[in-house]
C-alpha cells in the first residue's frame, strides 16, 4: 500500500510518525507545506520540514511543539544582547540546521536534495518532500494590520490578530516538485493530517495540477478540529473570524469534492443532513495524538480503512 | 596624548588592553587586521577583530586565545552531524556575533560601521578600526600546498606546514578606511603590538598610504618574540622557513625605516652591530603579557616613554 500524506507542523507530524510505525519505508511520503518558510538572519527556514523530520526523527521538543529537545539557547541570547531580532525562537542546536541548509541552497542544491540528505543523516526511512523547490511564501491578511507573512502573524504576534483572509505569494509561478507528483500519482490513497486547512494544507492544495491529480484519488482527512476545537494554534479561531463554525462539516466543506474520508474525534457532533446527503464516509474516532502509541493507533486504523475501501 | 595602535588577533589584544586601561577612551584608536577574515557557513568571521573586542569587553576565552569564556558549541556538534566543516570551532555564543555581523554587512553595513555598533554593545570605549572596508585576504604560500588561506594554513593544518611567502589578495584596490586614516594621522605615536609582523602587521602597513603617513610618526613596536620564540603561533617558525633567524633584528629590520622604537624582552640578546649602527631605540623590558596586570604595566611603560620622548 503506497500512502502520499500531505502535512504541516506538529499537528501534520504527530500523524506522519505514526504511519511511518504502521506502514514500510517505501510505503510512505509526507508531502510539507513550505509557504511558512521564510528567511530570518539570513538563514533559510522551513518550520514544518524541520517539524516532521524532528518528529519522525524523535528530536522534536514536545513539549515546545518546535524546535529541538534538549536545546540551548546561547545564541539567540547573545543575538538578543545585540539588539538582533529574538521573537523567533532558533536554539543552538536548530541553528545547526538552517546553517547547513542555506549553505547547501546557495551553492545550488534544492530544497527537496538539502531534505533528503539531512534525513538520512537523521536516520529517517520515509521520504520526506517539500511540496515544491520554488518560493510560496503564505501571508496572512488581518484586520488590524494587513497583509503579514504568517511567521509574523503566527509567532510575532501569536496570531492574536483578527483574520480576513490568506494569501500565498508565488502560488501561481510555483511548481510541485516532480517527486511529489510522482508521490501522489504512485499512491494507492492520500492522507490530509490534521494540520491547519487554511495555512498547512491549502498552500499544497493550490499548487499546479495537484488538485487535479487528486480528484482521481482516494483522498482521506484527518480533522485539525476535536470538540470544535484546535489541539495548538489557531485554527478554530481563525474559521470563526472567517464567520465559519468550527465543526466537521467546516472541514468537509473546506476540502470540498477532493475528499472521499473524514476521520474526526467521536466527541464531535455531524448534523443530520451532513451525514444523510453527503458522499463523503465520515468516522467517529479517537483523534487526539499525544504519544506515539495514539499515533500508531490512529494509523493503523486509517491503513485498515483504506485496505479495506480503496477504490483501486 | 593620542595613540593609534595596530594589531592582529591574541597577542595585539594584551597590548590594546593595558594601553585601554592606561589611556582615555578618545585617546587610543586601536586599527586591527581583516586579513584574516574569510566566509565560512555563509558566515563573515572577522577573527581579529573579534579576539580584540572580546578581550577588551573580558569576554574572551583566554586558555583557548580564540573565542568567548565560558562557551558552548552545540551548533558545532550538529554542523558535524550533518557532515558540515567542524575545523574552525564556533561556538554558539560567537556565533550571535557572526550571524549578526553577516547580516549588517548583507544590508550594506560597512565593518567599520558594525564594528562600532558591537563595541558600543559590548561596552568598549576606545575605537576599534578595520583597517579596511575592502576585501584583503590573506594568503600563505606553503611547499606543500602552494597558495592557501590563511584560516586554512592556520587552523585547519595548524600551521604545520613550511611558509615560502606570503600574498594579500585585494590589497591593491583596498584603502585604509578615513577613521584608520584619520586615527594615524592625529596621533602622537603609533604602536606596532606585539603581533605577528608577517600576517597581522603587514597587511595593515601594505595597505596603500599607510607606510608614508607612518613616516612622519613616532612608531614603537613591542617584539612578538620572546628568547628567540613566540608565545603563541607560528612566527619563530615562519623566520626560520625564511632563512631569518628569529631574534630582536629580525623584527628590527622587517619593520625597517618606519621603526623608531623597539620594546624587547629582557632575556633576549641584542648584537653589538645593531645596538651600536641603528637609528632605532632598544628598549629591554618584560613583554611577556600573561594577565592584565602586565600588560597595564607595559603599556604605563610605553606611555611613558613617548611622554618623555616624543618628535613633536
Amino acid at each position: 500500500m503506497k500512502i502520499a500524506a500531505l502535512a504541516g507542523g506538529v499537528g501534520g507530524a504527530k500523524l506522519a510518525q505514526g504511519l511511518a510505525k504502521v506502514l514500510g519505508s517505501d510505503e510512505l511520503s509526507i508531502i510539507v507545506n513550505t509557504g511558512d518558510d521564510f528567511e530570518h538572519l539570513g538563514l533559510y527556514i522551513s518550520p514544518d520540514i524541520d517539524t516532521v523530520c524532528y518528529t519522525l526523527a524523535d528530536k522534536a521538543n514536545v513539549s515546545l511543539g518546535w524546535g529541538l529537545k534538549d536545546e540551548t539557547y546561547k545564541a539567540l541570547e547573545k543575538i538578543g544582547q545585540l539588539n538582533g531580532p529574538t521573537w523567533f525562537k532558533i536554539g543552538d542546536s536548530d541553528l545547526a540546521t538552517h546553517l547547513m541548509r542555506t549553505q547547501k541552497m546557495k551553492s545550488g542544491e534544492t530544497l527537496t536534495h538539502v531534505t533528503r540528505d539531512f534525513c538520512e543523516l537523521w536516520g529517517i526511512k520515509n521520504r520526506v518532500l517539500p511540496m515544491s523547490d520554488d518560493p510560496v511564501r503564505t501571508f496572512v491578511d488581518t484586520k488590524e494590520k494587513g497583509l503579514l507573512p504568517f511567521q509574523e502573524y503566527f509567532v510575532k504576534h501569536q496570531f492574536e490578530l483578527c483574520i480576513r483572509g490568506f494569501y500565498f505569494k508565488g502560488i501561481d509561478s510555483a511548481s510541485p516538485t516532480k517527486e511529489v507528483i510522482d508521490a501522489i500519482k504512485t499512491s494507492d490513497a492520500v492522507i490530509i493530517c490534521p494540520s491547519n486547512p487554511f495555512v498547512s494544507i491549502d498552500p499544497i492544495l493550490s499548487l499546479r495540477g495537484i488538485k487535479d491529480i487528486l480528484k482521481g484519488k482516494n483522498v482521506i482527512a484527518v480533522s485539525p478540529l476535536i470538540g470544535g476545537k484546535a489541539i495548538k494554534g489557531p485554527l478554530a479561531k481563525m474559521f470563526r473570524e472567517m464567520n465559519i463554525e468550527p465543526s466537521v462539516r467546516a472541514i468537509t466543506d473546506h476540502y470540498g469534492e477532493i475528499l472521499d474520508c473524514l476521520f474526526f474525534d467521536q466527541i464531535d457532533q455531524v448534523d443530520m443532513a451532513l451525514e444523510e446527503h453527503s458522499c463523503i464516509i465520515l468516522r467517529a474516532t479517537n483523534i487526539l495524538l499525544p504519544d506515539i502509541e495514539s499515533r500508531i493507533r490512529l494509523a493503523a486504523e486509517i491503513v485498515e480503512f483504506l485496505k479495506a475501501t480503496n477504490k483501486d
